[in-house]
């Protein structure tokens, strides 16, 4: 920052409107070298924030704020409008536990309006804020700012199909980078492509008009195109496939032009329907490896500003690395192995499968629903599909499993990556609910791995199991520890580790590490400890935990997930009369971002709080 | 039936393409007939299923099954399907306990490719039934069937954009009805209504080019409108919503012209692309009840064929009468009650309120995703939403619910019908897992009525919650016993019906008269019982349940949902080193179609099966 810094002058929300417009070029800068500076230290989303600096100028030079509402889709993007509301000391600490969220928050501000994270909800929000508006009498301007890659989500659909029948002011934003997470994909993103500049065209409509009509033909033509429905409008302006649905459209308008971007926005706020302006911007705008290379600065960790290179190298595997490698090896052996990913190939690591076998790999958009009825088909039909989704985005589809997949007993296998705490995504990607949600839905079968070699082990159980088989993983570093502990995968058979007596440690993948070191600390106090690797959570091991449990003192069951519905739970229902185990899991709680360890510590489910628990327990 | 049937010639698959073409008419007839007789006895879909008959012939006659492909969206219009393959006596005990299903079944036949039930999930199973054909080297027809209606649904859309991008042949059979189950909503059923038959603008296609080369001025215009990519298509064609997608778009043609539809389903398949044939057909064609109240024959009690009329005529009110009753009452008392159905505004019983309060009552179409979202956006607007969902059609918006209502804990009340068995619509539509799905997500208030006053109680107790708030009731007649009961509803807290000592029966909802009945026998066998009504599954009464578990022999838990995840889990946990309560729950299993009380006998979870179970715990 400069002495005559003009992002410090901007204590709170409408200041920017003192800013001589001369200045918006120095501003925006500075915003984007402000964001720079703090994300290369704490990580975070860059290139969608690099990308929208002008669009959220333009947005709070035009809106009062927080009467006028904007809404965030996914809300990764919201940076620059958090510096723009006062919020430029919560960067200092940001997306750490107790820090400010990299996603907008009621409770934050109350010039974030709406809770995002998941995608493509923005506009069905938008109209809730509309309709409440309206029937409230009131007066405001409700913003849904969207991405090209969000518009693939099926329900931005279903929001669309319902703003067509507006009959007041609501404005769409579309913030088109072309890109989305990784390449976009499908229908609407060519369609989206093939969009220009409007210029000329409104004048080539008159233009058609009146050539027609100097010839008795063309008369008759005329005279047919008006007769079809706004047919004129669709040859000469972009947009169609909206003004189709019904949604009045304006644009393409240069996302870094922010006197244009003004200009439009008043024009929309004029139209008394749904409106959709369509906005060119370019991702990492401004910082050249992050526009080189989209994908690996959608959500950076640390990195080198000079270089772009991440300041931490890692030297060891995460579960997507094995993941990555083991699809590759399995689909070299199986040509009837398939591959789904719902808009992630970088981060659920199928890229390199989708290098080795282009024709298997499906990249269907962010569209989770029908990645996976997809895959039911895919199955029906005899191949065997590996959908690979992030635990928190696979809650989208809890209903193509359990209707699709699972009535059919469909062999489909679920890779779900990010299972457990995820850490500073926060709240909405917490993957902590999916050992409930698979648990309950007849058919399935459900697994996590204790080590990386075990993800590989189950993946190749998965591939050959014939119905539908998840297995869950969590975010980060694969546990290496346990190698010598590899007997075959059996159907619903846990694996013991080490069997003695008073204390048994039944622990699902991820606690199982956490186990062992409970386990070490317990035998240090003197206890005699059994610690059990569940693997399977559906159907799990109860032969194995009744014996378990007639024979020692004490049963605790640990795993990464709320208690409710979740592995415990079920153990604890199925011993009933046998014995009363103690269950370590999440608490009834959605979970803030921080370091995954501190989040564990603060929900007590690190060993410390284990222990705690256990020496409470035996009294 | 006639001496002379047709019908009775098919047999099996393809034994239609025996039938001289000149008796097509009679056929349709006689199976038109055939429904109306059975479906008059046993019930069952009819509209849509006499709406798709020719339809349905033009496919048989055109494909050879079971080797091509047809899959039915929704599926409850696969009736004449089923005729056409050999399951004519499947009709005597059709939707019955151990008869044929009311929807495709891949067990039924092998003419039934892929089950549905749910919307909007043809276009998606379609595309992998293609993709795992193309890369089996095979070679079959692969047909996806979707109404109108379904077309509102978000995961039909994320299909249509993954379908432009297919290289091979993909039939859509648009079966447009222009009704959908009740009314359409949107903009795409608006622009559906748009399209017109597609005569004469092929000509005026190179008829527009044409004048408009004649001059110099209209040169420049065509060669601007050629570098416009499609835009011609798109100004002489209908359908361009869909061209506008990628999707090759065939049509309108008549769908009660068996002729016209071979003759386009024909060049359909010489498409090496997805391809839309637009087929318009009318709901309940043929019999004129049918056509004049589409949503009373939607799905349909058994009736008199000369009236019309239901058999039996309903003299107490079921439950979704209630709700519909008191939506009204508080829709008076308080303005900023607002409510929502996806495409059910007759079969949630919200009718009514869209009749007294048309400007607070919004019908999204079959689009729970967004209904759900919409929903927050309306109550963090400052309104009351009600939003009225199915219970396993509520399954499709888990993550809204999860992600845009219980993260920011608005005010969002659930009124989930259909909870618990639904009886004749089978695996798909029963309502078993809405405790699991509802009780995992933090914040949530979910409550169940033991009768029709507590209905009332407990809508009357949502809406004036301050957070999300969810109530679970089931389909059919509402229990009016217990009227003497009726303490006020406090938060998180039971009703103790019956205080006595030895066993202690804790009942969810429905489950409530059942157990009356049980603790009744049990009286009758000497037995000494209390009755405890939950009220609150989350949070459940914790402080009575251990009380009664105190001072009980043994309690008995009792819920209409499976058991992981449940009420009957849930509190056997907290009751842990207190006591083992005996769980009465749904197994882990798919429900069939079949009547309530018989499907209840058959789960264990009637009075019989109940008193055994606890005659079995007692020893």
């Amino acid at each position: 920052m400069s002495e005559e810094s003009i992002l410090k002058q901007i204590k709170e929300a409408n200041d920017i409107k003192k800013i001589d417009s001369e200045e918006y070029t120095k501003l925006a800068q500075e915003i984007r070298a402000f964001l720079l500076e703090h994300i290369s230290e704490t990580g975070g989303h860059l290139g969608s924030n690099l990308g929208a600096v002008e669009l959220t100028m333009a947005l709070h030079l035009f809106l009062d704020l927080p009467k006028d509402k904007i809404i965030w889709d996914v809300g990764h993007q919201s940076y620059t409008h958090k510096l723009l509301t006062g919020r430029m000391e919560g960067f200092d600490h940001l997306r750490q536990y107790g820090g400010m969220s990299g996603f907008p928050k009621r409770k934050e501000s109350d010039c974030d309006c709406f809770d995002t994270g998941h995608s493509s909800t923005s506009i069905s929000a938008g109209i809730g804020l509309v309709k409440a508006r309206d029937l409230r009498g009131e007066d405001y301007t409700v913003v849904s700012v969207i991405g090209d890659g969000s518009l693939t989500g099926g329900m931005a659909y279903e929001a669309l199909n319902n703003a067509a029948k507006l009959e007041s002011n609501f404005i769409i934003i579309l913030n088109d980078n072309n890109m989305s997470i990784s390449e976009n994909v499908g229908g609407v993103p060519n369609y989206l492509n093939s969009l220009r500049t409007a210029e000329g065209y409104l004048d080539l409509k008159e233009g058609v008009y009146q050539t027609l009509m100097k010839s008795k033909s063309g008369e008759a033509m005329a005279s047919a195109i008006k007769r079809t429905k706004s047919a004129v409008k669709q040859i000469v302006i972009p947009g169609m496939l909206f003004e189709d649905m019904g949604i009045k459209y304006l644009g393409p308008v240069d996302g870094h032009d922010i006197g244009a971007m003004v200009r439009v926005l008043r024009e929309a706020r004029r139209v008394k329907n749904a409106v959709m302006i369509h906005v060119k911007t370019k991702k990492g705008k401004g910082y050249a490896p992050a526009e080189k290379h989209p994908a690996r600065f959608h959500g950076a960790e640390p990195f080198d500003v000079e270089t772009g290179m991440p300041k931490k190298v890692r030297t060891s595997p995460n579960y997507t690395d094995i993941f990555s490698t083991v699809m590759c090896r399995i689909g070299d052996s199986r040509e009837d192995v398939v591959a789904i990913t719902a808009a992630m190939p970088d981060g659920t690591g199928l890229k390199r499968f989708s290098n080795h076998y282009p024709e298997r790999f499906f990249d269907v958009g962010i569209a989770e629903e029908h990645a996976v009825t997809f895959a039911a088909g895919l199955a029906a039909g005899g191949l065997k599909p590996v959908v690979a989704i992030y635990s928190s985005f696979l809650q989208r589809a809890y209903d193509q499993i359990l209707h699709d997949v699972c009535i059919q007993n469909l062999p489909v296998v679920f890779a779900i990556d990010r299972a457990g705490l995820v850490g500073s995504d926060g709240e909405t990607h917490q993957g902590i609910f999916d050992l409930s949600y698979l648990s309950m839905i007849p058919n399935m079968c459900l697994m996590a791995p204790k080590n990386k070699w075990e993800l590989a082990d189950m993946l190749h159980f998965a591939v050959a199991f014939d119905g539908p088989a998840a297995l869950r993983y969590p975010r980060g570093k694969a546990y290496d520890g346990l190698h010598d502990f590899r007997s075959p995968i059996e159907y619903g058979k846990a694996e013991v580790i080490c069997d003695e007596s008073e204390i048994c440690l039944i622990a699902v993948g991820s606690m199982v590490k956490t186990a062992v070191e409970v386990r070490e600390r317990l035998k240090e106090q003197g206890h005699s400890c059994s610690l059990i690797n569940a693997r399977f959570v559906k159907p799990f091991d109860e032969e194995c935990f009744k014996e378990m449990a007639g024979r020692h003192k004490l049963l605790v069951t640990l795993e990464e997930n709320v208690a409710t519905g979740g592995f415990g739970e079920q153990v604890s229902l199925s011993l009933n009369g046998i014995c009363d185990p103690l269950v370590i899991a999440l608490p009834d709680a959605y979970v803030e971002h921080g370091n995954v360890d501190l989040l564990k510590t603060e929900c007590g489910i690190d060993a410390d709080g284990i222990l705690e628990k256990i020496k409470n327990r035996l009294g």
